[in-house]
């Protein structure tokens, strides 16, 4: 059985908080837990925060924001996030990150900042805040925890979002299956599962998207090894979406 | 707090197999539980099964399998199956299916076939698999369930794959948050989250691919509403990466 238990009573997060000692102190973590972090929460803690007045966009980000009905200087934080656009239409721009990840608006974001006027970044190295929030909790708690820190993403050809993992540490995020045998005999060739994106996805189940509950413990997942979100990004030359 | 427990001790399905008697004997449901069976089974119970032997490959299907190493019978079978091939590379048939869904090899699959020498199709209508699991456990049971079919789908972008929800009955499949605002007041605009593909991908962590965990029950979703598997299909003038 595997559980998904909500930190409750966190505070909201501002720059420099201590979110490790916080979860620390809302939750009783035990070995083998994996606690996935909102990303929202990370970057307000690491500062990647900016005020959309301190913004100047250029002649690009206005063009596009007037083709979109966007806020130009939005659009200048995305293409400042961006290696690469990947799809554009009216109102939403898909884009590449600088860590490989494609998503929307290059996961620059106004939902959830912690006041009016600004936008929130994507952490500089999430697989580095995911670790230092491992460290920091074994450190305080004395307990062999993994973190996923993680986001909403869209997906090609299906509606929605799910919560997928951007940041890990502590946890295996894929689970490779080549060579297995099924009851008859078959090998599973190339089944390589994204174990960090369904737990992100068991997560965001509980955390929701406005009821102020950015951690969450899932517990009971037995899994053995290590890995980082980067693991998930496609190799540009396997990928055949481009 | 969600569980997500497996229904342990279910045989190997074969056709005509009452599948949904079969979960209702290895499990104390509890109304609001959602059952997540895996399509396997689903296909096995509904006799979705071909001998590659009795595939007469066409010639498409031979030039394809020449090129990309692979078997021409089962190249038939997944072009059978296909209204439209997505991309392919050497030993990669992407297809969409004529539900909409867009996987590899539409579906076709020799892993956890009932024998050596077989291949599992996708059922006809996963939507009405999963009306007709509901009902039954109802009728069996008394207990209101919701109920996911769900496979392992690869994405764009990402490595690996995660479980998906190709059919559904008495699940909200995606959750609207057009209108509601966050806690600053910001109005989170065209967020939709596809909980029933983060339930699927919960699932899958305890299914397991090989372990013969067929059915998985999710326990403390609250979840209000219904939907189908239909709804997670991108139409095709939203969808981007046609």
């Amino acid at each position: 059985m595997i559980q998904v238990l909500p930190v409750e009573g966190l505070p909201q997060i501002g720059e420099g908080d201590d979110l490790a000692a916080l979860i620390a102190g809302a939750a009783e973590l035990e070995d083998g837990d994996v606690v996935v972090v909102a990303q929202k929460a990370v970057s307000k803690a690491e500062g990647r925060v900016l005020q959309l007045d301190s913004i100047d966009p250029s002649a690009a980000a206005r063009e596009i924001a007037a083709a979109d009905g966007r806020d130009a200087r939005q659009v200048q934080a995305v293409l400042d996030e961006a290696v690469r656009i990947v799809r554009r239409r009216r109102g939403l721009v898909i884009a590449e990150t600088r860590h490989g990840f494609v998503c929307a608006s290059a996961g620059v974001d106004a939902s959830n900042a912690p006041a009016p006027g600004q936008i929130v970044l994507l952490p500089v190295d999430p697989d580095a805040s995911a670790a230092a929030l491992r460290d920091r909790l074994r450190e305080l708690t004395g307990r062999a925890v993994g973190v996923l820190v993680t986001d909403s993403f869209g997906r090609a050809w299906r509606q929605g979002t799910t919560d997928v993992a951007i940041g890990a540490a502590g946890v295996p995020v894929l689970r490779d299956l080549t060579g297995v045998r099924d009851p008859t005999g078959y090998e599973l060739h190339a089944t390589v599962i994204a174990v960090a994106d369904e737990i992100a996805g068991a997560a965001e189940l509980v955390m929701g998207k406005t009821s102020g509950i950015p951690a969450v413990i899932v517990r009971g997942l037995e899994l053995e090894g290590d890995g980082t979100a980067r693991e998930l990004v496609m190799p540009a030359e396997r990928d055949l979406f481009r």
